[in-house]
C-alpha cells in the first residue's frame, strides 16, 4: 500500500485507480441521505483537502464516520478515482478508515469550523496553523524564506551567522533587551553602587542584537558577498499592527558595490521572491485574494512587471511640499519622513513602492556613507503601499577620516568600533547593503494587516505566549 | 569592460583572450629580477586565487605595486589568458591596476601571510574570514545550511521560525540566559521581596529558549512536516571545545513518523549534505585533508557509501560491560552513557558513527514516547566519532495519559503544558523529530577541532567580542 501526502495526489504523484493510504485531519464531513459520507481531508502539504467518499458499508461506518468531526486524524485506505465532483480532480474511494485521534468536545473545539477572528486565533496560535489562513500563510513564508535563500546563493552570497547576544549597541538606538544570568532578587554591585556585571555570565553587560550589519560587514571585507538571515530584536514599548519585538531579517553586504548596485539587487531579489510565491504557492494566494486582499496576486504582479520608481529624499520633500494634501508634520528638508509622508509617496503620488535616496546624512547612522555634497549620505529606503518601510539600505563609509567624523558627530567612541575601524585600515573596499524585515514582506505579498499573524508565535509586549 | 569574481574566472564564464576587470584582496607577491610581479588575488568567491601579472611599464609599477602586501584591495583590469604555471588554468595580464585601500603598517597586520594559531585568530574574528582556512570553513558552513533548506524543501519540509524568547523552561534543563529590560541597578519588589517581573517588558520572567521542539510540534500537528533552523541558546558555564553559549540548530518534526522513520531521515539527510560538500566544496575539501585532518574527505565518502550501525541501548551497555576496556564510570543499565562510554563505542567498538536507541525512560525527557515495555522511551542518538552526539531524536508522546504520567514523574505542571497537551486533546496523531547542531556537524564535516572556530563570533562564558 502506498502512502502519500495529499500534494502528491493532487500532483497526480500516484497513479489513477491504485490504492493509496492518507494520512491526515477531517476538514468537513457530509452525509447524504443515500448512506454515504464525503470526507475532506488535508494534511497540510498544499492548500486543497482530498475528498474521500466513505460507505455505510464500512464496518466502523456507523460507530466512527459518522461521529468524525473537525480536527479529527484519521488513516485513510482506498482506491484513488478521478472525481466528477466540481474543483476536485480526484478523490478517495473509501476501504477503510482508521481514527488515529478524536477531537475532545467538538463543541469547544477553539477552531471549530467557522469564522474565527484574527484576535482569537492569536489566543490559540498552537492550533492556528490548522485553519486554511494561517495555513496559506506559513506556506507562503515558507516559500519566501526558501526563495530568499536561493536567490542569494545563486547571486553569489554566502550565508553567514552574526552573534544574537552583543556587547554592543551598535546603531546607538537604545530599545534593547538585556541578556544576564545574574540573580534579579539581590543583583551584585560594584563598590559605587552600579551592578556588578563583571560578575555576570559574559564578565560585561549584554544585550540581544537589533542589527548584525556590522558584524556582516567584516565578512563581506573577506567574502565580497554574504547575507545573514535570523532573528533582531527590538525591546520597543509599542503595540501596533507593524511592530514586534522579535522578528525575521535578511541583511545583505556586498563588497565593491555602490547604492545603485543595491537598489537593483534589492529590485531583483523582490521580482524573484514575489515570482517564486506566485509559481509555487498560485492556491494560497487565489485564496487570499478572495478573502483578505482582492488584490494580492495583481500587486505582485505589477511589481514583476514594472520598473520601480526612484527619488532623492530632496524631490520627495518638494513633492510634499507641492502637493494638496495637508500634513500634520509640514514636510520640511532635513526632518525625517513621517508616516503619513511615506503613505502619501507610495499610496497616493506613485500608487507603487518607491525608492527613497540620498537623505540628509543627521538623519541616518554613521555608518552611512557621505556624498559629494557633504550634506547626504549614499541610503535608501524603499516604501511600499500600505506597509512603508520594507527594505532599508546604504552604501557603508569606507573611507576611515570620513568614518571618525561620523562617529565624533554622533558622539560614539572610537574604541568601541575598534574591529569596525579596522575594516577601514587594512585593504578597505567601498560596499553597500541593506535589510529587509520578514514579516513586513509577509504583509506586503499577503495582504495580511497585522505581523502578529505572520510569524508563527508573536512577541509584542506583555505577550510571550507558547 | 567586464568585471568577473574570481570564481567566474575559474569557472569557465569568462571567455580567454577577453578584457577583464577583477576586484578582491592581494594574497601574495612575487617579484622577478625580469620586473615583472606576480600577483594572486582572491575576492572570497571561491578557495583559490587568482594570479595577475603586473609589467614594470604599468605607470604605477614602481610606486604602488612594489608596495603593494597581504591584504591590499585592488581593482585589476587586463587580457584574461590561459596560465601556463602548474595550478592555474588563468591568469590575467594587467593593463591597469588601482589600489583600492592599502594595508596600514604591514608589518602589524594581524593576519599577515604566515601560519596563525586559531587562538589568535580568534582573538581577530573580524579577520579571521581573511584566511584560507576560515574563508574555507564559512564557504562549507554556507553550504551546508543551503543544502539543509534544499533537502527538506525537497522533500515536503516547511521552514517555521519559532520564538527564542520564551517564558517557559521547555525540557525542563537549567542554565537558561534571562531577557529583560528591567534596571538591574535597582529591579522591582513585590511585596514579598521577590524580583517583580510583572514590570518586566513582557509582564513575567522571559528566557531564551534552549529548545523549539515543542513549538515545532504544534506546526507539525498541522502541516505534517516542518523543520526549524536557527539560533538556540545554553547559559552553561562550561569552557569546552564542543559548547557555545549561542548556536545554531536544525529541529525537524514529522507527523505520522516512528522512531525508524526519523533514523531514516537523519540518515538520508546526513548523505545528502556530505555530498552537496564534496561536490560543492572540492577545493576546500582538499586543503582541509591537506592541514587540518587527513581523513574529512574519506570520512565523508564511507558515511555516503555505508548503512549507519544501530544497536539499542540495552545492546551498548552489553558491549561495554564485556569489552576489554576499563571505564572510570563502569557502564550500567539506567545510567547515563558517559563521553568514555560514547567515545569507545563509535571510536573503538564501530569506528564509525553509531545509533543508539531506546533508552531507560528516566534518563530522556517527558515528551519522548513510551515504548512497550514500560521502561524505556522510542529515543535515539547519532554518535560520531571523535565529537560525540549530532543528532538526537524521538518519537513523541501523543497519548494524553501517557504524557501526564510522565509530566508527573518528571515534577511537571500540567497547566504550564496546557497548549502542548491540547495537540493530544485534538486530532493527536504519532509523530517524531530530532535536533541537529550546525556547529557540531561542520567539526564532524571538516575536522577542525574546536566549535569556536566554525561559528563567525563565538559566544561563551566571559567570551563576547565584536
Amino acid at each position: 500500500m502506498n502512502t502519500a501526502t495529499v500534494l502528491d495526489v493532487f500532483k497526480g504523484r500516484v497513479p489513477t485507480e491504485s490504492e493509496v493510504t492518507v494520512q491526515g485531519w477531517i476538514r468537513t464531513r457530509r452525509d447524504s441521505k443515500a448512506g454515504i459520507s464525503f470526507l475532506t481531508i488535508y494534511d497540510g502539504s498544499c492548500f486543497d483537502a482530498l475528498q474521500a467518499v466513505a460507505n455505510n458499508t464500512l464496518l466502523n461506518y456507523h460507530d466512527e464516520v459518522l461521529r468524525l468531526t473537525a480536527g479529527c486524524s484519521v488513516s485513510i485506505s482506498g482506491q484513488l478515482i478521478n472525481s466528477i465532483g466540481k474543483n476536485q480532480n480526484y478523490e478517495i474511494q473509501v476501504k477503510t478508515i482508521k481514527v488515529l485521534g478524536w477531537v475532545e468536545d467538538p463543541n469547544s473545539y477553539p477552531i471549530a469550523p467557522k469564522r474565527h477572528s484574527l484576535e482569537h486565533l492569536r489566543d490559540v496560535a498552537h492550533l492556528r496553523p490548522r485553519t486554511n489562513l494561517i495555513g496559506a500563510v506559513t506556506r507562503i513564508r515558507h516559500t519566501l524564506a526558501q526563495s530568499i535563500h536561493r536567490f542569494m546563493n545563486e547571486k553569489g552570497f554566502f550565508w553567514v551567522s552574526t552573534p544574537l547576544i552583543t556587547a554592543s549597541n551598535s546603531e546607538g538606538t537604545g530599545d534593547m533587551f538585556r541578556v544576564s544570568t545574574l540573580d534579579l532578587k539581590t543583583p551584585p554591585q560594584t563598590p559605587d553602587g552600579k551592578c556588578d556585571f563583571h560578575q555576570d555570565f559574559f564578565g560585561k553587560e549584554t544585550f540581544l542584537t537589533v542589527s548584525g550589519q556590522l558584524n556582516a560587514e567584516s565578512y563581506a571585507c573577506a567574502l565580497s558577498k554574504v547575507y545573514t538571515f535570523g532573528p533582531i530584536f527590538r525591546a520597543e514599548n509599542s503595540n501596533t499592527s507593524r511592530h514586534l519585538a522579535e522578528f525575521w531579517m535578511v541583511e545583505v553586504e556586498f563588497a565593491f558595490a555602490n547604492l545603485t548596485d543595491i537598489i537593483d539587487l534589492s529590485k531583483s531579489m523582490l521580482k524573484y521572491l514575489f515570482q517564486s510565491v506566485l509559481t509555487e504557492c498560485e492556491k494560497e494566494m487565489q485564496f487570499l485574494s478572495q478573502t483578505i486582499d482582492k488584490q494580492a496576486i495583481k500587486r505582485l504582479e505589477r511589481f514583476i512587471n514594472t520598473d520601480l520608481i526612484q527619488i532623492d529624499y530632496s524631490e520627495a520633500i518638494q513633492l510634499l511640499k507641492n502637493c494638496d494634501q495637508k500634513f500634520e508634520l509640514s514636510p520640511l528638508w532635513g526632518g525625517d519622513l513621517s508616516g503619513e509622508h511615506e503613505r502619501y509617496l507610495s499610496e497616493v503620488c506613485f500608487k507603487a513602492p518607491v525608492v527613497i535616496k540620498n537623505y540628509p546624512k543627521d538623519l541616518k547612522a554613521f555608518y552611512m556613507r557621505i556624498n559629494e555634497d557633504g550634506k547626504t549620505v549614499a541610503a535608501m529606503d524603499i516604501l511600499a503601499p500600505g506597509i512603508g518601510e520594507i527594505i532599508g539600505g546604504s552604501q557603508r563609509e569606507e573611507r576611515l577620516d570620513y568614518l571618525d567624523k561620523r562617529l565624533e558627530e554622533k558622539g560614539l567612541n572610537q574604541e568601541d568600533y575598534w574591529w569596525y575601524r579596522d575594516l577601514r585600515r587594512y585593504g578597505t573596499v567601498s560596499h553597500s547593503g541593506f535589510g529587509l524585515g520578514l514579516e513586513r514582506l509577509i504583509i506586503y505579498v499577503t495582504g495580511m494587516k497585522n505581523v502578529r499573524d505572520v510569524i508563527p508565535f508573536p512577541r509584542s509586549p506583555r505577550t510571550v505566549n507558547f
